[in-house]
């Protein structure tokens, strides 16, 4: 019977003699479990594992720790008696916000709030916080066509019976080997492995491919170009063909960097004119940060390298900061209230978190040393490519935010595995690639740390 | 520049003499704050505002706060310097559980899973628990469909393009009224509010009536059982119907009292049909007890009130439980790694306080108290809808999980706005409908504070 019987199962499994992995296996499907860790003793770069061993992790949590675990500023954070009713009462954001809930906002994701967005959506993952802008466009671009009018009585009533014109056949754009996430509307965007896709119903919305350019990308200049060429003109030729079906495209979304996809770049010329694109055939442009954003590339924002001109309508973001969520221009903030909406709208206790995460990359120059940090990791790899080029190559990155190919994907897997026994974290990406996430405190002499230990399971393998 | 301007934005509001609306207006669409509020200074029952007003909430943060506000054994939680890490850094659960993962889902999720459910994945709100949910549905039948052999290369190959058959035409029954969510396939299954998917793409899925019943349920035997007998035929009709669509149903999903729309309730006997119509078709038994869960109903579960022969297939939660997630049957185990996956896949930390919160509930009998409290608010709503008959009927509930509805939403919303500015806090839900939502710790006293002070409202009404 379903009733509270805390406390008898654990004690009841190990008198059987059962250990936690089995626990979890019997719970979960744990395929992709890598090991359990011992969090507490974790300390900045280093992850602890359940037996003690102490590794350097360049892979941190999927990319989502953002300047290393158990850092001093974050645990005071927890000794301080009046943030402490923020972590136990979770409020209903949207309609009972906390009383410093704006001043949190403003000193934290109004401060690092990319160029031209004005407005701060929060949300709690990546994955609400895609889903919401794409939620975002569609009633912008719907509002735009009605020309700011009510609603018609026959969309209000469609709607709530899923068919048109209530819920209109509008598209989201988004390219092969992108990853938006895996709720339903994310996962229509998302085309990185078909794992992810398999068996989940999706929509008919237009895939253009991503540039697949050669590296590094300042040797390849004229093929790239001419590649990124062809890869614009099918995202024009896909926007008229949606058209055409009556599946208008009402927004374009893109990484800066595909991550998931196999770290995948473009150039800053690329995305100017994809943007341009976007304006021309009036496509709200979305630009997703969730694994780019927070500093990783150096730059705050990993899409501030390209130097835009007009800014992006919305920048969505998580991982590393803590809370989800997007910002936007003014326009695409909805018209009335309840339609971006759910119970908890974000968690004011990750807000805390960020205003000091935000402090320590301020104080502690984190970007500047990112920089630093990814020339010499960057370096290092142009150098092992050269050394073993049967084994790896396509080296490429900004900031520390840097993958390199293996040769196959078993190569890539060995690899990643022989460098953990060695005591460094990896993590793989696309078909091939082995990407490199460390946090915001990777520093030069961990690049070299690292370098060293790869060198030699090259030279063994 | 998207620098790092921390600080520096606030004081320029302060001084331009702003103050914290103001802020919050010019960042977000802020039509839905009802007012903001001290958290530090709640307690227990009552709900402090900006301003110092003590109220006596039966909303609790639409239905998601446990046992009242800063309850000393969660803020105990806070102060065992074991504790910490598991706050400050957030793992990818999926990959690098901590090594206390397992035991802590034994003592908590496991302890109290609904009857027939082995298997809990932990998500971290209700849309993503839904949405993964579906999912399971969806790779559940299609293995089933395949005879659990590999995937076509076809599939393969298709899923990538959004197209079938690796994206197939599946589909989810929901109920009309019902409130599954908010991401893109969850409001395919929402048919609450128009506000809610007006403007959103949408999957043409089979959508049945629910069961509009006559209040109290036990003087309108025979009419209710009719109008159950009608639904429960246009669900087989819609079933056999999208078959034919070549959408076939996989899953059924159904809260087992619809919240948001209006709490409309239905009999024990009305789902254990539907249970039965859902197994003789093939499709999963969806149960969404996101808002019913954990308690409010006088039992755990909300669908132990029916007494199922043969449990539901996924019972999914949120909310009170704090952290998301569902439970399933053995069979709804992915096949695979990474199939059911993302970041995150929950936050460990929602684990420490629900361990506490289950403990809570043990201790001080919160069930009992719930139904005690329930029977006297109901008792109490009766009366009053006797007395003021054209004002209020229909009132209805299990445990405190009542509502009643008001003649119109003019007036449902005046009584809202009374019964606050006499210090309690209501919500309202459906078309005119009054909820009450109160926390498990809402004793038989503060059941009669309310009735009073309803009573004073109606009275000068
Ligand atoms: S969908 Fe983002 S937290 Fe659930």
């Amino acid at each position: 019977s379903p009733s509270l019987r805390t406390g008898v199962l654990v004690s009841t499994w190990k008198m059987k003699g059962f250990d936690i992995a089995d626990m979890l296996v019997f719970l979960q499907n744990v395929g992709a479990v890598h090991f359990f860790c011992n969090y507490e003793e974790s300390r900045g770069n280093y992850l602890v594992d359940a037996d003690g061993n102490r590794m350097l992790d360049l892979y941190t949590q999927i990319s989502s720790i953002p300047i290393g675990y158990n850092h001093p500023a974050l645990l005071k954070v927890l000794s301080k008696p009046h943030n402490l009713s923020t972590f136990v009462n979770r409020p209903a954001l949207g309609i009972l916000p906390p009383e410093n809930f704006p001043e949190r906002l403003m000193e934290t994701l109004v401060s690092v709030a990319p160029r031209g967005m004005s407005r701060v959506q929060t949300m709690a993952c990546g994955s609400c916080s895609n889903e919401n802008a794409f939620k975002s466009m569609f009633i912008w671009y719907k509002n735009k066509e009605r020309g700011h009018n009510q609603p018609s009585q026959e969309e209000i009533n469609s709607c709530m019976l899923n068919q048109g014109p209530g819920c209109p056949d509008l598209s989201i754009l988004s390219f092969m080997g992108s990853f938006h996430g895996r709720t339903m509307g994310c996962l229509a965007t998302t085309h990185s492995k078909s794992i992810h896709k398999l068996d989940v119903p999706s929509f008919d919305w237009p895939i253009a491919p991503f540039p697949k350019l050669r590296y590094p990308l300042e040797e390849f200049v004229r093929e790239n170009s001419q590649e990124e060429a062809r890869c614009l003109e099918e995202v024009e030729d896909l926007i008229v063909k949606w058209r055409q079906k009556g599946k208008t495209v009402a927004g374009i979304v893109t990484e800066p960097i595909q991550s998931e996809g196999g770290d995948n770049h473009a150039s800053p010329d690329f995305f100017k004119k994809l943007r341009n694109i976007a304006r021309k055939h009036g496509c709200a442009f979305h630009v997703d940060e969730v694994q780019t954003g927070c500093g990783p590339t150096g730059k705050f924002w990993a899409h501030e390298h390209w130097g835009l001109d007009d800014p992006a309508d919305i920048v969505s973001f998580s991982k590393k900061m803590l809370t989800g969520g997007y910002f936007h221009k003014d326009e695409f903030m909805a018209d009335k209230p309840y339609r971006i909406f759910n119970t908890w709208m974000g968690d004011p206790s990750k807000n805390i978190f960020l205003t000091e995460v935000l402090n320590v990359i301020k104080t502690e120059r984190l970007l500047e040393e990112v920089s630093r940090s990814g020339k010499a990791l960057l370096q290092g790899l142009y150098e092992l490519q050269a050394q073993y080029p049967h084994l790896l190559s396509a080296a490429r990155g900004v900031g520390t935010f840097c993958a390199i190919n293996a040769r196959d994907d078993a190569t890539r897997d060995r690899l990643i595995l022989k460098v953990r026994n060695k005591g460094i974290i990896l993590g793989g990406c696309g078909e091939k690639s082995i990407r490199f996430r460390p946090a915001l405190v990777f520093k030069e002499y961990h690049v070299h740390l690292f370098l060293n230990i790869f060198n030699d399971v090259l030279a063994e393998h």
